[in-house]
């Protein structure tokens, strides 16, 4: 018998903008579908750049422009009021990511909350998360005590539980944020969103 | 007054699946809008991989696992039969162009008919179109002399407007194949097809 419903696989790094736009849609999404959402942090500049070699997407002639253009677009037909320009210096997102993980593991389902914090604080509020004690402070949000926290954002375990991560997601081919797979079918870009959805709603091509 | 009904900017290379999936959709969508469209060959490898500094797609870890996957995908999902796989050698692509270039200027108005035909040769009957001689037996179809279209296609006229025509499209910012640009609005994608329909029936945001 096939195995139903299982989770969507979301795959985002707190840095990229299309990530975000794409967090804020994809439980809707699967809700409609009767899915769940299996969120994962990654590190496309530490990991998949190195991997693919490719320079990083403002950097690249001719796309980092029509990047520049199409995230304003996508903003201005969203109705989102961002503080954060997508030419503006990134944070080091490290320990936002490990503060995801050392909570999929203490508190197992509290990690996508977090994320959808870290996401609004980083892209809507303009916060910069490169520090732990910038990230713990989003803590006691879900229960957390802010220290207990901060020390499992700087734990070993967490660290490597993201060295893991990042390195499981790139053994499943992840690439790009957004990245989504589902029933083991990938789609990446949060442009694939409707593709995604008519996929779910059709049971694939 | 605001100048309506600009025509659709549509650049492509005849090396580019997704270039040849949007031929199939373009003058459809852009009718329903009252548009019509302005091809554009261009030559993704012989400039803007230079100019972006970026290695072919299907050499690029990971991704080219995924575009093999997805242009499948996207081949069952329309009902197309493709003889060519994404995986094949391909051909050099400047011959095709020339003569897309030489009938924009000697016979205007059938560069998009030809366009169709060598994108049907190459991707769904597997033609190889790398040699003058061949692209030349187009022109019967088009009501070109197969020999005055040979001696167009070698000319050094259809060089030149070949390369100016390259030049133009990274002039403006044109890096992908398929790429549109519709009252000065840039769509990079087939699956941003999508979104330029909206754009068009909405007016823009």
């Amino acid at each position: 018998m096939k195995t139903e419903r299982e989770p969507i696989d979301f795959y985002f790094d707190f840095l990229s903008m299309y990530g975000y736009f794409a967090s804020l849609r994809i439980e809707e999404l699967a809700a409609r579908h009767g899915r769940t959402v299996r969120w994962h942090s990654m590190l496309l500049g530490v990991s998949v750049m190195k991997t693919m070699g490719l320079k990083p997407l403002l950097e690249t002639p001719l796309k980092g422009d029509y990047v520049i253009h199409d995230s304003e677009r996508y903003t201005r037909r969203h109705g989102l009021q961002l503080h954060r320009k997508v030419t503006d210096p990134m944070m080091d997102p490290r320990a936002a990511a490990r503060g995801f993980y050392w909570l999929r593991r203490n508190r197992p389902g509290q990690e996508s909350s977090f994320a959808r914090i870290a996401f609004d604080q980083y892209w809507r509020q303009a916060f910069d998360l490169s520090a732990s004690q910038t990230v713990a402070q989003i803590g006691p949000a879900l229960g957390v005590d802010e220290l207990i926290f901060l020390e499992g954002i700087e734990s070993e375990t967490a660290r490597n539980d993201l060295r893991e991560a990042v390195a499981a997601s790139l053994a499943r081919g992840v690439f790009g944020a957004p990245f989504f797979i589902v029933d083991g079918e990938p789609f990446w870009g949060s442009d694939r969103l409707d593709m995604l959805d008519q996929w779910l709603a059709s049971g694939g091509w």
